[in-house]
């Protein structure tokens, strides 16, 4: 029963994307042009769904012989796909919410291919352009919509945490659901599937129709982190700079629960936003949440932040333990103040335009040996660029533990060599370690190897 | 926080019923003719849901200040409830969900007193008017739909049952709604709750819209088993025989979980029919199914059934063990030859008309002393009549047990004396005394007091 | 290509009433208390629609062989017809808004008489009693909706109409349309389809996905004008006097176009409403409205009201002349001002209650020979109960003109004789004859007989 | 109440585009490089709709006041329109269907500009990148749907007809309504127009909810056509070459009425590819037909077809008069044949991919007076090439006609001189005569000025 399925054919339905021959012939196209490699990753990590592995690189050793193609015969064009992995079918059929991921990918990569990075019709060397570019992918998914008030709760959180945290997670996902608030994740297992699921059940019994359950993802990690099946709305942004972005324009309010490196990649990315001062009056709700035997976790994060930032920075940071019930009636409030807030400088409700993202952050960070070497992390700046270059430091660590490029520059060149202020640099690796210890770093945690060292007075390089 | 709410007014919205004057102060009438204390105590079910009693009298005597009244006064109709349960709210709002529940108990307590009872509309007395009575009150509860396939899977099984028992009927019900398969159960907790939350993630992740979660229930029961809030369409049906009906005639499938007293009545009930031989080319599938450590449990059944009803019983009653996802795939296919088998032989999909009930088993039985005392339950008679009889016992073990009426005669009486042939009477005893240790009786079981007494050779009253 | 259609069998489908055995039966049942024959002249009267005629019993005679039946065998209940006019299909299908209004003729017809009539269920020799079963009907239907502003705009008129007037109609109907407002008509030919038609454009182009065209008739009327098939809410109210109510609770505003002796009907009744003292407060917003060259009938209705019924009633009427844009945009301004009311009154929006009606008004009138001559017809009661009077004195000229029962009794015993204070009788003759000569009476017009004569001085009878 | 509406500010709502600050700034770009002329023009041909004029020149002059800018301030980026024209407006508000309008020019305009002409992404020059391209902008626009059988009926003919022949297309269109048949056509008044407001009625009987009314147009020809408010799904294709090619593409079979030099083009532009050899065996089913009257026009035409094309051509063109009925009963029966062989070709329902168009037919032909003169309109071709030619020529005639900038060319240089072969030319002259004697040419034909002259032996220029 474990074998793949070994061909089926998929025809698009419904609102489903419908492809032109120009585009069936890129999606087959293999050569370097083409997108079929990137296809081929992205539709392998959807297929996956529900795996219990975020290697990226090993899945697609796993599965060397899944493979894509799109037909130009036939009734409309069609996918055809071989050796997909057995658990996305139901009685040999796909399950329907992964045939919708499928199209989903590929409106994606062809529309940021063709109309966003090749058209030259955006400036992505400018925050503007960046900006502009991020909206347009996001309304080409379908995530951009008129006439809706404020109610999108981004989630942040680690894809491996332990069962209870997992469980706080759809807890709070239901008492959010219960009071028809949205959900937008990085579309993965653990933080970013509790929420969701939760929020059905709550989205359920309140009769919430019109459920949002967004994924934002990028092709880079969706490999490691495939989307959960309970997305119902996919958009893959192309790097993980515009996918931040979209989280902080798109998303109303923020819950950042337990996780690992990406969560701190995440939190520290929220603060370079909310610690700059163009952006101080802009209301942007976070709360940082979970378990009671999450609290550990989290005063390690606030110590952390504390050290790195000072306190300015912890105080826009509200943590509160084991009450989902009043984390959700705060972001509902916090709706509300959205709202006004958005009304009276008549801004709009989709799409956060006033925030103030600098081109540095904007950009993307190259995860590499020399780049990694080089980020300043000294106190010699303001602290929302501080906290911008140490965003970019744990983002070259979630690729070093689960990105295929990521794996392949630490398998060539061993691990991420970080150095800065030495206080800052204790406190990460005090952070990091704790980190490892409690398993957080990777699902299969069972012989953690870091992907980086980090040079301070007690642990010179 | 768990002080109960003071008062509320709600207001019929959307497609929930809209009341005339007329059916205001029949609402409103504290008389016998009037409704009130029937809607008072259905409507403080519907709201105590999700709670972990199931003594429908103790409910009523706990929430004795619990009212409800229907203004006439305002804007349309609307309903008035004073010192409702708290946990039927979210930051003070009545639950969608909740709030379509007390609006379905109205229509069809209304429906069932006006329409049915009272209208001289239906001959009560004779089978067929009886037949026509429950699809009239289903078709009015909006249950009947054209133009669908069969696809209701009808689970039955105990609201008291442990955890692991509970997490299977999830597991399954998820298998169910993989594959576009829709639930009816008694809308309780336990086995009525959990395929039920089940399919709503299966059906997630399938996009299938039109999910269906019905759940049938009758006055005197609804105390003790409240709706529970995943039931989008839930029906009232006036009393213990016409529910077992619809659940036969709506239903296309069925599947039997661990449970009690209120399982075995459903299964005897299933089995009256079954074994009646002008039913015999009529599909209704039946599967028996459970976790692993439910295998006990389904071995003293059978044990049961072939002691008290012979083999051929036993042949009707496939059990699967532990597999749910066999199950689920085996109902799918059971649906096709269901509605094949409709096709060839012109009947409703909707509907079960040509299902064979003897009047017998569709007249209510009043479980008083009297009535129990004098069940036939000798071999002396056509198998299905025994079957029917034996389903009446228990019947009155559940009344006994949890219904508010069955108490109060218990509490009058003593326990309901049980006579009949010493082998049925020794397989009773056996089974009951493990329903007994196994705390399946009740879902408070501390001290569970049996509310009959079995006669045979090692036990004379 | 005019032969009739031989035989068609009709099934229900999506949201079209299922009917039980028992239904079937009755509907099948050819004696008195069955419902085949009142059936079979309602459904003839459906499919006849687009026709010229409006001889109700003509219509029966030409179509003697038309017969329909529904078979209780066969995958669902379904309808059997044989000899139907074959206009009302389309290559041999049966159009789809003549099937609905079929299966609306049914379900009004089995509620009314199992739910109403002999339920018991309503005291209806009492005002509320009626007003209650009224609301009961029309909730039946699907007529009353919750959470709608009021917008629907009752239509009234005659069907036998010129052309001018029809295109009228039809413009202020598309007027009305381009402001989002619902149309509800007595749902024949000529006054009462065009404005649904114009509407209907009108809702097109403002892309108003509900819009609503009510169609509210009787047993009695209902072969002689035949529903139009932009009716999509059909509801047959079991006589004029219900219909009458049924307009002014359900409708907000009315509008009156020219018509012949059913529109002074209509008028009258409104007046018997408008002028009783407790209605004084309540807004119920008229305009009398036509082509220029219509400006003469408005005249001579002015007239006869003046003289009959004097200055007070003449202020109730506002006559606005081929301006449709100016009517369309005062009805507009109308509704919110019910709205204000409505809402300042806490009553509901989608029924009238408040409105006093009297229990003469609200018992049907038999038109016979003896209650036509009874009527008091003077000037020595309060005016709104002569304006109540004077409306069965039309109501019988319609039953003559158009009814089957009313035709049958002038064909036995020759015309009405109408008798009564001689202003008011010289006034009525002289406004009849004016719709005589105006061909104002029937649609084949080409030798009216007059089935009444009017006493009065210079006609003495 | 003619004056003009002062400054309205529309809000994008439901499905309508919203806008990013990118798009806000082109919209608004005066310069060559930016949009605004151009969506001035287009937005004042769409709020023109229903005016009696089809001089695009004098339009735009008329109304040289109409602004139309794109403000970034406010929520949700907005449209501002300075001195629109009132009739475009009921009470103040603009009609929702040309706010629609107004939204699809839009976002025709920006993905023709961004994604398909300056994206580097279709190779415009040649036949296949052309075909891909309008496949993109039919698809962007929501033409394209997945799961639709085959059934949509192009109708094409003249925006200037008389109101016969325009009664006859609305009566066609009523037929084709009552049988489920879509509408597609040019979008503007006349025959564009009638056929769509049938449908919509008979639409409506059928309760055919999802009828389509499809209209396509082009920049040069929207101001002298306005889109009629009856068109739900409105595409603006760059030219008139990619605009016929979407009606052959996206239809399913063509009726042809009555008209002028328009109707001309595109019977031309029809021949021209049902001739192609390649063609041969794909169906694409096409009816002429109009009112008894219209039989002399369609006798011309086929004696011009004849004359230029011989039999082979004229056998393609069935001619029915005055049955509508038979018409759409025909077209019913062509949807089912087009479905078969679409099926058995494996070719999609949605766009006819195989059909063969040549390069020649798709590039734009700029009508100016040298490439007027130098058409091929000599038999020394393969016919179908020869038909291409004769289109482009009657291309240059309908642009001198009512296009603004053939008119500006006409005024300069006086009108085009036509040449080629003798027969044809008498042929060509003697049909347009009759045009312009039946005034066909222009809506305001009171004194046809001929924008061409036509070389032959009796009318040497």
């Amino acid at each position: 029963m474990n074998t793949d399925i070994e061909e089926v054919v998929i025809r698009p339905e419904g609102s489903l994307q419908i492809l032109s021959y120009q585009e069936a012939s890129q999606l087959c196209d293999v050569t370097q042009q083409g997108l079929n490699e990137l296809l081929r990753q992205c539709a392998l990590a959807v297929l996956n769904t529900g795996s219990n592995e975020d290697n990226g690189l090993a899945l697609l050793n796993k599965f060397s012989k899944f493979e894509i193609t799109v037909s130009v015969k036939g009734r409309g064009v069609q996918l055809i796909i071989r050796n997909a992995p057995r658990h996305a079918f139901v009685d040999n059929e796909l399950i329907v919410g992964l045939k919708e991921h499928l199209f989903a990918v590929i409106r994606d990569l062809l529309y940021a291919r063709n109309d966003v990075l090749n058209s030259g019709h955006f400036d992505l060397q400018r925050s503007h352009g960046i900006t502009n570019a991020i909206f347009h992918i996001a309304r080409n998914a379908g995530l951009v919509k008129a006439n809706t008030i404020p109610n999108i709760v981004v989630c942040w959180g680690g894809h491996s945490i332990n069962e209870d945290e997992y469980q706080y997670s759809k807890h709070l996902g239901y008492e959010l659901g219960l009071r028809n608030l949205d959900i937008c994740t990085g579309c993965g297992p653990g933080v970013m599937k509790g929420p969701m699921k939760g929020a059905l059940l709550g989205h359920g019994k309140q009769r919430y129709k019109n459920g949002r359950y967004i994924g934002v993802t990028e092709p880079g990690i969706i490999a490691a982190e495939a989307p959960n099946a309970f997305v119902t709305e996919l958009c893959i942004m192309p790097d993980i700079e515009k996918r931040l972005e979209a989280f902080v324009r798109l998303g109303h309010a923020i819950i950042i629960f337990p996780g690992g490196a990406g969560t701190m990649e995440e939190l520290l990315y929220l603060l370079s936003i909310l610690l700059h001062p163009d952006n101080n009056n802009i209301p942007l709700p976070v709360i940082l949440t979970g378990n009671a035997a999450s609290r550990d976790y989290f005063d390690a994060i606030i110590d952390f932040v504390s050290d790195a930032l000072g306190a300015q920075a912890c105080e826009l940071l509200e943590v509160i333990i084991d009450h989902p019930r009043d984390v959700a009636t705060k972001m509902k409030l916090a709706m509300e103040a959205v709202r006004q807030d958005r009304k009276a400088s008549s801004d709009a409700y989709y799409y956060n335009w006033r925030l103030k993202l600098e081109l540095d952050q904007q950009l993307p960070f190259i995860p590499n040996h020399e780049n990694m070497h080089n980020l300043n992390l000294h106190k010699n700046q303001p602290v929302h660029q501080l906290a911008s270059q140490l965003r970019k430091a744990f983002s070259g660590i979630v690729a070093g533990n689960v990105k295929a490029d990521g794996i392949r520059e630490i398998e060539k060149h061993g691990p991420f060599k970080i150095v800065g202020d030495p206080v800052i640099m204790q406190a990460m690796d005090k952070l990091l370690q704790k980190f490892v210890a409690q398993k957080r770093m990777k699902l299969d945690a069972s012989d953690y190897n870091p992907c980086y060292t980090i040079e301070h007075p007690t642990n010179p390089l």
